[in-house]
């Protein structure tokens, strides 16, 4: 029913656009009574995105069970989830990204599903960098970066029309906040003896710290 | 006239709370007509926010004409033009937060006024890293992370309800992002001969890439 809903919408807002298309509209299309649509999407936006929901409260569990995870890529994995969510439909993704843009409204509303993941990856750093100097602070800003990384490639991908691969894309987006401020552990390195741990490097004082990251990572081995 | 009519609503809204408060009660308190409000403002939430438009002017402004300065922390100055909006008049910085909190429209406002600082900052970002590598998603990530740290500090500033040195804590705050993505020039070290640019270090593979970090930068004499 919920399906049925969602796809009469979706069919009614493409066909007569977002804000002529009624909740009569929509219900008489998936022959079901008024009161059957508000009792699956509390508005018209909601039937625009009906697996967000279902998207956050896999986050949610997602995270509360990552406890043992690096933080940072414990939030990489989270925002994952989300991009399966778009990845896995591409033609109703792209379909929908171009409606987004012409819809002020649906992109209001976008704007708070986004800061919803956002605020639940904050909450899970939170706890998890509780006892550490600066601990709030750092989490929301690795979260705003981890969501922002992974808008950036997800939104590339939608602009493309669903061309090439979203996952590989969100991945390399992902590695620059990972390397900025993820775990630089190589997991294969748990006997590495301790000469490998001595770098030796030449830096310039006027290089920006991001430039200076590059050269510890490719002296780690990392890049 | 613009003043007069922000000052009336504003006052409205905390006497008899937001939704309860009509443009037809603002007017009548500041004694003009129902059309002068709308030519000042678009709504009853831009009242609550009369200062945001001339500040994205501002920090508009200020963008275009730092060409010169290192982009981090250009944009990290442009946030500065914000808190200072706020940090002005602490009162009604105050009062208006605890409002927005209790008011779901307004927090959704606030969410698109934050989102414009952002963008503004992320497109002056990509300007400035039009020829670098992955430059659009550096842009957007570090403008993200410059949002999210001072959004941190203002936040908590807020919440104490305009205790301490707002201007400190962001500073502080945002230090973190220049940490981990700015320049990490000390402006006095020009004439620093070879021997200042050899670090040696040690590192573990398996330290995280943040304190990986904060080991350069004590190296280096910055933190």
């Amino acid at each position: 029913m919920r399906e049925v809903l969602a796809k009469a919408a979706f069919q009614l807002f493409l066909e007569r656009g977002f804000e002529q298309t009624t909740v009569d509209d929509i219900v008489a299309r998936a022959g079901v009574g008024r009161r059957s649509f508000f009792r699956y999407f509390p508005s018209k936006e909601d039937a625009v995105f009906p697996d967000h929901e279902s998207c956050l409260a896999d986050m949610t569990a997602f995270l509360e069970a990552a406890d043992d995870a690096e933080p940072v890529d414990a939030v990489c994995d989270a925002a994952r989830i989300v991009l399966r969510m778009y990845a896995t439909n591409p033609e109703f993704s792209v379909q929908r990204y171009r409606l987004t843009q012409e819809v002020p409204g649906l992109r209001t509303y976008e704007l708070s599903v986004v800061r919803r993941y956002e605020r639940t990856m904050a909450g899970y750093l939170r706890r998890r960098y509780a006892d550490a100097e600066d601990g709030s602070l750092r989490a929301e800003v690795i979260a705003a970066a981890v969501v922002a990384a992974h808008n950036n490639a997800l939104r590339s991908w939608l602009r493309s029309g669903g061309e090439g691969d979203a996952e590989a894309a969100v991945d390399h987006a992902l590695e620059l906040v990972r390397n900025g401020w993820g775990s630089a552990a190589a997991s294969g390195d748990a006997g590495a003896d301790v000469d490998d741990d001595v770098v030796v490097m030449v830096v310039s004082k006027r290089a920006p710290m991001w430039r200076v990251v590059q050269r510890v990572e490719s002296a780690l081995g990392q890049d």
